[in-house]
């Protein structure tokens, strides 16, 4: 067996010891007899599985008692419409569009109510996040709309914007549990899984309590409307349950690496190497804001469409490999979240290097 | 590893060698490097793996080219609402209420139209298939409604109803891939695949092409309308993409076991063997009619709570694990799907009349 370096923006690389574990426990879960995806998510075994889970990610980030942990199916496309659907009381929301993804939920939400842009990005590729100290949020929004990180463009919000007291919702599918969080600062924290913590087809959803209710828009599906998982532990229906066992490896693993502050550190570590190359180089460059780069999604380029068909031709004969732009933006792009080891960030730069002076 | 015999109702037992497989190509999926759970989902070898899956399946099944194909998400339950919300153009449905899962899509379907029951088994505790040869379906009806096999009752339809020349809607879950089946004699046909086909997490919908279209109801979510997924041979957003992946090993294994027709036999010559001894003991008997009895699920009780609690542990003992019977029913519930071997029903047999020497 040879693993590669596996740069995907998502489903990406998941930290080799879960795996190794998952494998041995594959035809059977300690002593049970039988694999978690064989296990009745009403039995015993199942439902320590889940609870523990829940347990480590409230450890974690540290969620506040007042904040419902929801595991859920659909994709965080089914929340760009669950969260209108849920929230929207007055009919009205602010959305800041800082990508693809903010974009395609404020789209979802216009569907519902008045899905009022109040800033974007999106006259530069979405290459910056914009100024959100002092916006025009209108007094009776809902909430305030954010995708924390922006996989495609590689920009997070280093600072959450000034709501103005209104209530925060972020889709942080691409910076999940990449940093100590303050989940108070938000109302609604939501993500798939799928990029930081385990196997696509999972949403974890984090939710201040008070906006759980029936009230939702009519018409709403019973599966959409947060109360339906809330009331019932996510055991509502049968779960995904083998991703949520993933997912509770991970947290494990995080736990183990000394939890998110640790994780912070060694993301910002991964970051610079490769950062420090796209200033210094000759051949390549970043296409975003200093400021605003993510820690997670880091996009470059040659300037040269061929130059960057080759790089990422030849960089997956060496084993590093998913290095592919996203077609929006071009180039390359390397996704390193947590499960991402240094040695293979360091691995990219110096072949990076090695390319750089064969090509100019 | 001493694996048990699981009768768990589902998620339930899958095939030893899909598990072994699976276990193997856990770190590295055919000299990819990586496990399927982190690969892109708009890769090459990923590509090829979600369109194998829909091959052999239509394989399985003969499924005509007039048909779609959907892997989607979020359980059965959320198809109660794309149903109606995918189908209700004249705002009408006809539901037969076999058993709970019939009776919570009609009360999902309830809130989206005029949903009429027009049949219903409800009165003898869901225990037999009412006659459906000569129902009073509205005649603007969009659709008529049934659950085919019932997973807490254990009754399934032998005979489809008589539509009365109307689309036929089937949630298939607990009997998927059972026996073969005649596609073209239904429009939709669906089902959660934990109970037959893999792990929870996914459904299959196999959909008649004409009912995919964008006249759906209002406010509808983008990813519940059918022609969402349609579109994108299930990859709009990212699929359960591991789910998938075993589904197909589970597709493969079914056709080496002969296909559907061969299913069928082995499971009619499983469920004999249990049957058998229901009609015959002294102790324990069967609770539905017989002439609607599941090949997949069959329920059976002592008639004494305490002698059934007591079969259920002692059973355990013997590796005859998940006996115990929904709360609705009580008692028993011995689920024998695709991937419960022969031997499993034999040595619960063997045990049935062990336990039947020792108390009568």
């Amino acid at each position: 067996m040879s693993r590669v370096y596996n740069f995907s923006a998502g489903p990406a690389v998941l930290p080799e010891e879960v795996l190794l574990e998952a494998q041995a426990e594959m035809l059977d879960y300690r002593g049970s007899g039988m694999s978690v995806m064989e296990m009745s998510h009403r039995g015993k075994i199942y439902d320590g599985i889940i609870k523990e889970a829940e347990k480590d990610l409230r450890e974690l980030m540290q969620i506040p008692d007042n904040y419902k942990v929801l595991f859920l199916q659909g994709g965080a496309w089914t929340q760009f419409a669950a969260v209108p659907m849920n929230m929207m009381k007055h009919g009205k929301a602010a959305y800041i569009v800082t990508g693809q993804w903010a974009k395609k939920a404020w789209q979802e939400a216009s569907r519902y109510g008045e899905a009022v842009k109040v800033a974007s990005s999106e006259d530069r590729t979405f290459s910056y996040i914009p100024d959100c100290s002092d916006l025009d949020i209108p007094e009776d929004a809902d909430y305030v709309y954010i995708c924390e990180n922006n996989t495609i463009y590689g920009t997070k919000f280093w600072q959450l914007p000034n709501t103005k007291g209104h209530d925060l919702v972020a889709d942080v599918s691409s910076c999940f549990l990449s940093e100590p969080v303050d989940v108070s600062k938000y109302a609604v924290i939501y993500g798939g899984v799928q990029k930081n913590i385990g196997p696509a087809g999972v949403v974890i959803a984090i939710i201040r309590e008070d906006l759980i209710t029936d009230d939702v828009l009519p018409g709403t599906p019973t599966m959409l409307k947060w109360k339906t998982q809330a009331d019932n532990d996510s055991l509502f229906n049968t779960p995904p349950a083998y991703g949520i066992y993933i997912c509770g490896k991970v947290f494990k693993w995080l736990k183990k690496q000394g939890g998110l502050a640790a994780m912070k550190e060694r993301n910002e570590r991964k970051a610079a190497i490769l950062y420090d190359i796209l200033d210094q180089s000759r051949l390549f460059r970043g296409t975003v804001e200093k400021k605003d780069r993510s820690l997670m999604n880091v996009p470059f380029v040659t300037g040269d469409k061929e130059l960057d068909a080759l790089f990422v031709k030849e960089a997956e004969k060496e084993g590093l490999v998913s290095l592919k732009g996203h077609r929006s933006v071009g180039g390359m792009r390397a996704s390193i979240y947590n499960a991402m080891p240094e040695e293979g960030v360091v691995k990219l730069v110096e072949f990076m290097k090695r390319f750089e002076e064969e090509h100019t």
